[in-house]
C-alpha cells in the first residue's frame, strides 16, 4: 500500500510544487487547500485545477473564517503593498501578516494526518523569500513538529508526524526550475494578492514581485498574464 | 489601562474556574467559544450564560467545522463509552479523543491573542483528571508556548504570549473547590458529552463520571439534574 501524505496546498507556486515533490517522493497525496475568507478566492479554483491536473484524487478545501479574527491585509480591506523592493520585504513582518496563519493551517493538517493514518505533512514554506513571515522559519517548523510529537495521539504512541519542507532553502528560481522540472503547470498557479475582478495578478503586490522575480532568475518565461505590465 | 487575557471557554467545570481565575487576576477577559460541530451543542449556550453571568463583555463564538476532518465520538456517530472506572479512563486515549483539538483551539486563541495584543492566553487543562487527552499534558503546554514563542509576529518581536494552565496539577474536587469559592455557578456549566434531547447530562460518559465524583469528594452538592441516576 501507497503511504499517505497530507500537502498544504494554496494553488500557488511554491505549494504546487511541493505537491509535485511529494508525488514524485511516492506518496498518495491529501491535498489540504484552506478557504479563510481571503480577498483572493481567485486561488481556491487555481488550486482545484492543479490538484485535477496532477490527477490528486483527494483535495479537500476547507472553510475557515479568519476574518472573524480580523487584522490583516489579507483578510480585510488594508491597503496592500505595491511596487516595494525585495530588500525592504524582508526588512519587516509586512501587513499583509494573517496572525498565526500558518500555526492554524498545520495544526488542521496535523488532525487530518492523525485521521487518515498518514505520517507525513508537506509544507511548501521558504525562508529565503519569505516575505519576512516567521512561520515561515526553519526553527519554527522544528519546534511545531516537536509540540506535535508531545501533543497528539499519534506522537505518543511513537509515530510521530514528519513535517517535509522541501522548498526551505531554494530561491523563488531554484523553486520554478524544481517545479519546471517535475511538469508542473505554472500558467495555471495563482500568486497575487490583489487580484482584479477578473482574476488576473497585479504584478506589483510583494507576491507578483517574487513571482516576476523568480522566473526572471530562472530564465524561464512567466506564463503569467498581468493586469498591468 | 487593564491587561487584557484570551480564555478559551468552553462552558464546563474547568474553563468556568479558569475564567473566574483570570478575571480574579485582574484580566479583562476575552471569552473563546467554538462551535466545532460536537454533538453537544447545548454547551454553546451554558457558555452564553455563564459569560454573561461573570460579566465578560466580549466572548466571541467561532464557528470550525471539525467534522470535515471526521472520526471523533464527539464529532461523529462513534459510541460514546459509559460507566467506565476512572482508572480505566486513563489507561487509554478514550474514542472521544478529538485529533490535535487543543492544538487547532489554541492556534486560534493564539491568533486571537496577536490581533488584540493580549500576551495571556489562559486554559483550562488538567494533568490529574484529564480523561487520558495528550493534549492536556504540561509537556504539550510548554512545547506550543515555545513554538508560538518562535513563530508569531508577537514572539519575535519580544513579547510572547504567555499560556496560564491554572488548573494543571489540580485534582476535579479541587477546581470544585476553587471555583465555588470564586462564585462560580456550576449549576449552569456542562459537562455531558452525550446530552439527552432536552439537554439534560446522560450521567453515565466519562465526563459526567468525572464530574460526579469531583462535587462527591468535594464534599459539595452536585447542582447537576442528570436525566438518569
Amino acid at each position: 500500500m501507497k503511504k499517505t501524505a497530507v500537502v498544504l496546498f494554496s494553488g500557488g507556486i511554491d505549494s504546487s510544487t511541493t505537491l509535485a515533490i511529494a508525488l514524485k517522493e511516492g506518496f498518495e497525496c491529501l491535498a489540504l487547500t484552506f478557504h479563510y475568507g481571503q480577498r483572493h478566492a481567485v486561488e481556491l479554483e487555481a488550486a482545484r485545477r492543479i490538484a485535477a491536473a496532477m490527477g490528486v484524487r483527494d483535495h479537500r478545501v476547507v472553510d475557515i473564517d479568519l476574518r472573524q479574527l480580523g487584522k490583516s491585509a489579507l483578510t480585510d480591506k488594508i491597503e496592500v503593498p505595491k511596487g516595494r523592493s525585495v530588500d525592504e520585504m524582508s526588512r519587516q513582518i509586512p501587513v499583509t501578516y494573517v496572525p498565526a496563519r500558518n500555526i492554524i493551517f498545520l495544526s488542521y493538517a496535523l488532525a487530518l494526518a492523525e485521521v487518515t493514518e498518514s505520517r507525513d505533512l508537506f509544507i511548501g514554506v521558504n525562508a529565503l523569500d519569505y516575505s519576512g513571515y516567521p512561520d515561515c522559519r526553519p526553527s519554527f517548523i522544528k519546534q511545531f513538529e516537536e509540540m506535535a510529537r508531545v501533543g497528539t495521539k499519534a506522537g505518543v504512541e511513537g509515530h510521530p508526524v514528519r513535517i517535509h519542507t522541501p522548498l526551505i532553502h531554494l530561491t523563488k528560481a531554484e523553486i520554478i526550475r524544481r517545479g519546471t522540472a517535475l511538469r508542473v503547470d505554472f500558467a495555471l498557479t495563482h500568486s497575487c494578492y490583489d487580484p482584479d475582478p477578473q482574476g488576473l495578478a497585479c504584478g506589483f503586490c510583494d507576491s507578483c514581485l517574487l513571482r516576476k522575480k523568480g522566473f526572471h532568475e530562472a530564465d524561464i518565461p512567466d506564463p503569467t498574464i498581468y493586469s498591468r505590465r
